[in-house]
């Protein structure tokens, strides 16, 4: 058998070996692009049907714009603009011919007028509809979310986690006040953090960023951070206050219940594919993928071990009963009878693609009555009664998905360390890693050095952060609150 | 009140009005791009829903490949880049910069060494992964569907009918066998038909294509064809059997059992949002959109008619009773008690909205215990005892799904002609329209000739055709079968 990178020798080759052997994505010859498998996708498809659940219950719809922003579109909101300028797809022809030497050439007659960007984020073309649905108090608040491809030119790739083509979901909300407008960002926030810790079960720090992380035209940047296993953060979303910024920039203003005109407050927020990436990295183990059961997209795996067709098929109708009856409580379950394929095969590829549990039946089994019920979080196996056996794997389930919430949370709280100077901040950093929660005077300039010289950067000021005096690690200057540090993905 | 365009007057404004009535839709301001509003999305959504459910009871798996495909990948099969290089978006750079004068320009030094095409379709794309995923008959078939957005640089561009860019589904499959690849394509297209006709009412005629009019790189297209309101057809759904022609583009083989090399053989099949564009035009009427109850967002509006607060209440309370009821039985509801707006506008306003199904109730009404129910298709409304009111709604909802589908294939028999002569087709053409059956020699010449003299194409040769002996209408040469003529979105 292949023998496989742990986690201890090589992080990153590690997480690229378990997306490949649980068939999740790979990369394509586009560069930066991935290819989402059927089982990468699937996890998605089950990310979204929850996520757009709960939009939906918090009164969002769906809608899609443009793929194309014109380019003078990004131009109309200066930090926008900054932001993505460097790194979009550029749309300048719309036909390709033949040349006289026979070869496939882009057509020169068939130069656009204006550029076109491969949208990177959609605010500018969904504000320039925004200004058309909006006169009154009346078409206020406005939510709409729209589930899309985006395109950001990076320059150095990594599966899931940072990708020039990903596809994510994109809120944009208009409302009447400022508070209103906060309220809205931070309500999604909170959809976000309930969503990852409770569906993903990885544990997040809600925080706000600093002005030199926040997003491009964003007043306030709200985000989740969680923890990978290696001790670097992963920025799991992300829910801005816009101010007014959007609404000035291609004015839009309602009229009042007295008819006076005013900008509207905006908000947007988004999560992406690479949730999954976190998901990957937070719990699989050195035998590949571990899934959490509520998004798995096979939460049982049933595996027959028979020698004769007698024995297949005595199995198979035992089976066929526990079958429908996980289905019956909403479990998807498979039964890999592949006659292709030996048990141990099964045994090792199930592991592989993370299934949360694994039940093997072979003759003796059926002369006990008995199976045997593996779970891939802690790999214990016990030998059940078959009477019963549905609720008992129901029951494992809820379980599987709480240790892994727990055991995230733990790690989470062993590798978050307090400091009181730079010197010991260094030094964690170097010997511990993971979260460092620690004083700092609130300037850019602080942020920076520390950055340059160290690498770590300000995730967040966590919004839980107590109010405590201290002095700046950096330049001693005085702090009032703790923020936390780490190397990120 | 406002004016609105009848069919009768001007049917291609008609159709705009509605789409703007209803708020499905709306021109951006990139050319040919639209956007889908939510009520638009919120059908798109419904239509999804049930064809996701039907690809995978058929055996397929969602995946996700990238937006972008090299220019040489293009080139790989003669046939499609014939078919697709002269409407396509090319990205030729990655960034944008800063001129000198402060203009945002395309930066010269960030143009791509080979420029990458927006997917108009994937099959390049899919088929250079596939190369990597098929090596033995046990990874065969190999039955993928991607949900995306597409882009074909259209210069004529209509809301749903035909924009530059699209939403669709694309399905791709690997066989083994000629025999199974087609099979798959008509299976697929037997889905599509049956969407379309039980869920979205529209009847169609299932065929093949002509030579002339076949995907570029497929052996045989499949199509599905619907009667518009004005006699002309749309395209509503294709299936290509692909041959070998992908596979041999692209090297895609596979070992037997007795470990031959073999290339795979190939389908594609893909329906769009411009099926939305057939959903309007199949069955909405002078008054706006009329909607099958089984894709309708909204399939039941309440609407509450009172002077005072405690009409208001006693209506609400009674209300909230039906509504649950409706709700439990999966019918999607909605109690306007808008303040702001009169029950006349309400009414004009689902009525635009082609919700099928109106409960109006006010102060008789409760005294009454009765409620006066109207249906969006006919028009015509009853008072209805409240006792058992919910079970009547349900009744009313599958009868109305019904009387869309009967009225449309009535539509659709009265507006079909047989021809026997070439003059007798001009003058059905011309004073009647519709779809004319007619016996063709089987030549490109002919179909061609009476293309550009009559701006009539074939549709498609009928599964159902049946063996007969007859005349080209055109050349007199002898033909075996009736193919179906008509001019076409
Ligand atoms: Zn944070
Ligand atoms: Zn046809």
């Amino acid at each position: 058998m292949a023998k496989y990178t742990k986690r201890s020798e090589d992080y990153s080759k590690w997480y690229n070996e378990v997306i490949e052997r649980a068939g999740l994505a790979e990369h394509s010859d586009v560069r930066g692009c991935m290819v989402i498998k059927p089982y990468g996708y699937a996890i998605w498809e089950n990310m979204k049907s929850v996520l757009d659940a709960k939009f939906k219950e918090t009164g969002h719809s769906n809608a899609y714009f443009p793929l194309f922003i014109p380019k003078s579109y990004l131009s109309k909101e200066a930090q926008h603009v900054e932001g993505f300028a460097k790194e979009c797809a550029v749309v300048t022809h719309y036909r390709l011919k033949t040349s006289e030497s026979g070869e496939l050439i882009v057509d020169p007659d068939a130069k656009l007028e204006e550029e076109l960007i491969v949208r990177p984020t959609s605010e500018t073309i969904i504000w320039n509809s925004f200004k058309n649905w909006i006169q009154s108090y009346r078409d206020l608040p406005l939510k709409i979310n729209q589930w899309a491809n985006v395109v950001r030119w990076e320059m150095r790739t990594r599966l899931f986690l940072r990708t020039t083509e990903f596809l994510w979901q994109e809120g944009h909300t208009a409302h009447s006040t400022k508070e209103e407008a906060i309220e809205e960002a931070e309500q999604m926030l909170n959809v976000y953090a309930d969503f990852v810790e409770e569906y993903m079960g990885m544990p997040v720090v809600k925080g706000i960023k600093t002005a030199a992380e926040r997003f491009a035209g964003a007043d306030e940047t709200y985000c989740i951070e969680a923890m990978m296993q290696d001790g670097k953060a992963l920025q799991a979303g992300t829910s801005h206050f816009l101010g007014q910024n959007f609404a000035k920039a291609f004015d839009v203003k309602y009229a009042d219940k007295e008819g006076k005109l005013e900008h509207v407050w905006a908000t947007s927020w988004g999560v992406s594919t690479r949730l999954i990436g976190g998901l990957i990295m937070t719990h699989s183990d050195d035998e590949g993928l571990v899934l959490p059961p509520k998004l798995a997209p096979i939460q049982v795996a049933i595996i027959p071990i028979y020698k004769t067709a007698e024995q297949l098929e005595a199995i198979s109708e035992k089976v066929a009963v526990l079958k429908s009856e996980l289905i019956k409580k909403g479990i998807s379950v498979t039964f890999d009878d592949d006659d292709n394929r030996r048990p141990g095969w099964k045994f090792a590829e199930y592991e592989a693609k993370g299934v949360p549990v694994r039940v093997a039946i072979g003759p003796r089994d059926l002369e006990n009555n008995k199976a045997e019920v593996a779970r891939r979080d802690t790999k214990t196996k016990e030998v059940v009664e078959w009477d019963g056996i549905s609720t008992y794997i129901v029951d494992l389930l809820d379980e599987i998905q709480d240790n892994l919430l727990n055991k995230a949370k733990e790690f989470r709280t062993e590798n978050t360390t307090p400091v009181e100077s730079y010197e010991e901040f260094k030094k964690v950093l170097e010997e511990k890693g993971g979260f460092i929660s620690a004083h700092w005077d609130g300037t850019s300039e602080t942020e920076n050095k520390i950055k340059e010289e160290t690498k770590a950067t300000i995730r967040c000021i966590p919004l839980d952060a107590k109010e405590e005096a201290g002095k700046c690690i950096y330049s001693g200057n005085p702090s009032t609150k703790r923020v936390l540090f780490a190397k990120a993905y």
